[in-house]
């Protein structure tokens, strides 16, 4: 992701209706206080420009989706195309990963990890959001069993996540090194349109801890 | 794999010495009475022209390698190869994989599946040498925590892998989509080395039940 200097940013952030400011106080609450249903919650960590996010809460209304994305430069982005068109069930988080346990307790039912940062350095390999230090801050937020969705065009990072989450106990349900030429239903992010048009394929798995 | 008539291919299988004929008379017993020593036996599954088990077995003497073929006049190029210098950890069975619970009994350690044939089409999914067909068989053969490493070019073979060796139990230990520039270490096939001077990739995965 390329990050471009969003003059205002923080103001921007701050002042929009679909961001929630101090997400710690809704924790454990926000199927009543934030969305005031009790619809599953599904949650993207690094939703970018969010063009996956709001296809996905347009497709499925039924569904509340959060959105979490560290740099508030790039939600400007996300923020800029959500105002066009609200939606009830999509909100926005300006939080880092590490502190999504802080955030949320056990009422996630799906985490969607899109084109996240690889870390091909072995020594950052903690940091690729399927490490070891991830996996046991995500069994804290979710409500039943742990389900994670991830896409990808790097090869490494996928390959890491594979063991990764296999070994901690995940089993692979769903798997595809060729996305867009598999029968698995896909909605987009701006990278992954650039990337395919490219010729590129994209990895897919969707893993579940039981 | 090509597959070209050899002539006598059946006569220079069955006169060859480092081939085992009637195999299942040994059940149980392959390191008793073939190799007659207690190493480990590695086996794999579609041997082909038999560049990697030789490559293995050189390598690695202190392990005893069986290759599996069903094809006879492709395994006489397997017999050429060897015939220029026999080992005595390597052994050769024409046999399908389908009959292999007939042939060993708890004695095997690693399981070798190279660039076996994906069987795209869906309604062949099952004949796919990871599907839920042969994992039950190869539960039989195997003496302790069964061990399969699989290596293929084709990623629908590779993704489906994924998918029902976690789904049959089997964790992913190590894994990666372009083994050549991993540091896995590798022997290739004959295959593999064509494939990879057109400069595509490699999937590799090597997967344990406990």
């Amino acid at each position: 992701m390329r990050l471009r200097n969003v003059k205002n940013a923080k103001e921007i952030v701050n002042n929009c209706s679909f961001v929630i400011k101090n997400p710690a106080d809704y924790k454990g609450k926000y199927n009543e206080l934030i969305f005031q249903n009790n619809n599953p919650i599904h949650l993207e960590i690094g939703m970018g420009k969010g063009q996956f996010l709001i296809k996905m809460a347009k497709k499925y209304p039924e569904i509340n989706f959060i959105g979490i994305e560290k740099y508030e430069s790039v939600l400007c982005r996300a923020i800029e195309k959500i105002m066009d068109e609200p939606l009830d069930n999509l909100r926005i988080i300006c939080a880092d990963a590490l502190e999504i346990s802080e955030i949320f307790q056990k009422e996630i039912d799906i985490l969607y990890l899109n084109f996240s940062d690889p870390w091909p350095k072995t020594r950052h390999a903690k940091r690729r959001l399927t490490s070891f230090v991830f996996l046991p801050i995500y069994d804290k937020i979710f409500k039943d069993y742990p389900t994670i969705i991830q896409k990808t065009d790097n090869k490494l990072l996928f390959a890491s996540s594979i063991v990764s989450l296999s070994e901690y106990g995940y089993k692979i349900v769903e798997c595809s090194l060729d996305l867009a030429h598999s029968d698995i239903p896909n909605e987009t992010t701006e990278y992954e349109d650039k990337f395919s048009k490219m010729g590129e394929t994209i990895n897919y798995l969707k893993a579940i801890k039981k």
